[in-house]
């Protein structure tokens, strides 16, 4: 009798783990960001848990200065944060136009009633979605916690991603 | 005795189950969609099942009309799917010297008897690869069911696709 | 009493199994090859399994010629192999500026005490990470196991990478 209610307890505690979804939004490019996003609040829409770890251009989408600014400790970090320039300049990967893309595509998308990249990252917040910030791109680029939005939860080195991400599906975008 | 049977179903369950490949493909590039059909053939090729899910520029290689044809409601959409024109005129992502490296690798791939990406694509549908669009991307596109070859089997948002991709590998390319 | 005993072993056989982590190395670019790497190193440090499968430009970044050589069999292959160029001369996937992107980056990780590229790699032959060449973009770009570093352990089809990454986490970088 006691094997039968071990097995249902480790049955029940499988089978009600939440299901999770991991992604590392590498990418500072328009269409990707848009990918992270659209799939982050898909997921935790039906109940996943949702972490996205920001690292190297992806950090743009999570810096409060949004736009061409100098944001980073030192002149190379600076130069690289003015042409990064944020969320409301990120280009396409492909067939930019030189810079023209986005802007159409946000025509787009309000055209034809699909939530914009900036709404997506709103409902991201909403939903509870965790974002995590790269400690190594950090020091890199020499971006700190305070340049970043509110809503990170934390700074973070590969090993605690991986044991956050554990026994999920994780994403490179 | 019950528990030994019970048990030896739930290893048999485990151990039958299919292995599960799930492909976002998003990029266009001709190198990037030749990796995503190489896996995808190598790995139902061994008994996996294969679920693609074209969205953003992926959608380009399930198009009926190949080519630079203008596929698409409105006057954007058409302008883009000129522009992305295709699986044969997909560009590589590096180094593509102004066009002419697709037709490099092409030559190359003939060469070295390794299948092209015509080829991969035609073995996928044998091997019945499921081929999925992605609503949303499709509603900023401008495309329709309908503009896309017979094989696509369903259009599908992130929820759809996260519950078709639950318990295998998924890989965004 | 036996029921206790096995269920005990499954339990353990399932907590002793150790994680793995997969990475299917694409892209040649710098900043892609730095995420490549830094993941593998940090899943390595904390007693992952590890496995970096190179196809396509990632296998630029384990040949024995860096720098711009003429490595493969035949004209074509070698003229990529001289504008690839190894890891020493890998482009940054964006704001590039002409090639200068990759110093400004090496000298922006020096000076943040971050490992560099090369450094990087070094670790990941130290910490045993798997290296693994992809057999079929080998035939399209002429190339010979003999064309790696020694680190190499095996040349391999996507069938048998599937079979080496199952049951872990896989990426697409």
């Amino acid at each position: 009798m006691i094997y039968q209610t071990e097995k249902n307890n480790l049955n029940n505690s499988v089978m009600a783990e939440q299901k999770k979804l991991s992604i590392i939004s590498f990418s500072g490019d328009f269409d990707k960001l848009t990918a992270v996003f659209t799939l982050a609040t898909g997921a935790s829409a039906i109940g996943y848990e949702v972490n996205i770890f920001f690292t190297f251009w992806g950090l743009d989408a999570i810096k409060i200065k949004q736009g061409r600014s100098l944001v980073g400790r030192g002149f190379l970090p600076k130069l690289f944060a003015f042409f990064m320039g944020g969320l409301k300049s990120a280009p396409v990967s492909r067939l930019n136009f030189g810079g023209i893309s986005p802007g159409i595509f946000r025509h787009m998308m309000r055209k034809n009633n699909v939530a914009t990249l900036e709404e997506l990252v709103d409902a991201a917040k909403v939903l509870n979605v965790n974002f995590y910030a790269c400690e190594m791109a950090m020091h890199i680029l020499g971006l700190e916690k305070s340049d970043f939005i509110p809503e990170v939860k934390d700074v973070l080195g590969v090993p605690s991603f991986l044991k956050i991400a554990d026994g999920g599906q994780t994403l490179f975008i």
